[in-house]
């Protein structure tokens, strides 16, 4: 049931720092990333092309995607909301982009300013063309266990849109817990109601720690054949548009974790420290990640 | 295999409060244990009845166990390294006591300043006298899955010392990842092995989260139909003999994971919540908690 082999999409540059309330030099992004390169990590999720209105944060995602050092063996993908954002990541040379969809009305509307059906009508062109020019889609579903606004979201809102996704051309769904609300029974029981609409081998899944229980869960999915799963470095990140949302589950705390089970994640643990304790000086505070500062202490002890 | 019932051992006033680099008063350590006995735990480790000049800061234990306000269908247990504790113990009213083993020779020298064999000999007269008393008594067990000294521990080593205590008369085994260095496949093996020789339902299990996996341990433990957790509120706690060991793993996060499993542990969130700010404000940092955390912020945005 298990998987010997674990995927890890690393989305601490995107959804991670997306999130920041300070604006990171785009010198100490394209150095973040290129550590996060050197870890063993084969997905990255290196920026996203949306409204640098709306997201200021990762305005010069462009100039991010060029800078960094492309090592082989290593995808670096980009959120694009839409036409425009998938024709300049393209332009700037992404290897795979993703959509974002809600399995929740109002979180739709708060985060995107539309609703479900509105908003695919925005993810068809931007799978059309990515179709055209050989580009991988990944589709996200946020608040699959649980809203901000609506409280808990029906399995079937979740499976619909997965659904969706999928028979638009994503060639991978990633279920997110976006408030972190979820235990253990329940995300089975959705990956388990998702996956008989979307092969299990094309789900991942993508848990923020708030209420502590991201590892618990992402053990119940591997222990369920789950085989992709989301993390941040240092469990940057949040969502500026779910109250309370604190941050992604940290990949060092996964990687322990899955390397402790005899899972291989293909990542170096003491490099992918290091990558957080590099962003975490840049953004002012440590990694909030156990295994980091557990790590850190081991050494000063030495 | 998952029980329906779950019984949480509420270790926050003694694992937690020992660690502690301040002296917490008396009157807060009173007030504490009552609001934890008003969230509905069963059973509460109030103190320990060891040296005061190794442990200052439960010097006080008498005093504590003769002041808090006794609530009916709650235990008081506390610690008992020999049988001077013992009798300390019994004439301020503990209604259950512990002893303290080790798996690894060099955590007892460090921790216990004998062998293991020794430590026996010094709980042999404890066993003798609490039943003679009538008082039951629990065994821990240290270091279960990692030493801070000796690294990887045997499973056969964990095994004899838990056996042993069972042999003596304890009537619940504690196994304790002292240091929190396990992950679910590991702690599976180890509490299969141990329970050849101690039945699955006199084990209990004490994770710390140094590596912040103690969730997801737990998680593994109770799917695999052990039926005792033990916890401390806030996280509070570690260890000062090992090296980098931080606190317990935090009650409400597992009270919210095993309630949202569906899983009974007859505890009240809110006032587990609602105490662990309260001894966080007396040693002066919020609680190591997540859901104590999200629950405030939630609290905050109303």
């Amino acid at each position: 049931m298990v998987c010997a082999d674990l995927q890890l999409v690393e989305v601490g540059p995107r959804d991670g720092l997306q999130n920041e309330p300070l604006l990171v030099p785009t010198d100490i992004k394209v150095a973040f990333i290129n550590r996060l390169s050197a870890t063993g990590l084969r997905v990255i999720e290196a920026t996203s092309f949306v409204s640098s209105r709306k997201v200021p944060q990762l305005a010069d995602g462009a100039e991010v995607l060029r800078r960094i050092e492309r090592r082989s063996g290593v995808r670096y993908a980009v959120l694009t909301p839409n036409a425009t954002g998938f024709r300049a990541a393209c332009a700037a040379g992404a290897d795979e982009v993703a959509v974002f969809a809600a399995a929740s009305e109002t979180f739709s509307q708060r985060n995107l300013n539309c609703s479900i059906d509105e908003s695919f009508d925005r993810f068809a062109p931007v799978c059309a063309a990515a179709k055209d020019a050989g580009v991988p889609v990944r589709g996200y579903v946020s608040c699959v266990l649980g809203c901000p606004f609506e409280g808990q979201v029906p399995i079937a809102a979740v499976t619909r849109v997965a659904r969706r996704l999928a028979e638009l051309g994503c060639y991978q769904i990633s279920l997110g817990d976006t408030i972190g609300v979820g235990t253990p029974n329940r995300a089975r029981q959705l990956v388990e109601a998702v996956a008989v609409d979307v092969p299990l081998a094309r789900l991942a899944v993508h848990f923020h720690d708030t209420y502590g229980q991201a590892l618990a869960n992402i053990l119940a999915m591997v222990e369920r054949g789950v085989s992709v799963i989301d993390t941040a470095v240092g469990g940057l990140g949040g969502c500026p548009y779910a109250p309370g949302a604190t941050g992604n589950v940290a990949s060092e705390d996964v990687v322990y974790m899955l390397e402790g089970m005899g899972i291989n994640t293909g990542v170096d643990l003491e490099r992918l420290s290091e990558a957080a304790w590099f962003i975490g000086d840049a953004v002012g505070r440590p990694p909030n990640s156990k295994v980091s500062r557990a790590m850190a202490h081991c050494e000063r002890s030495k």
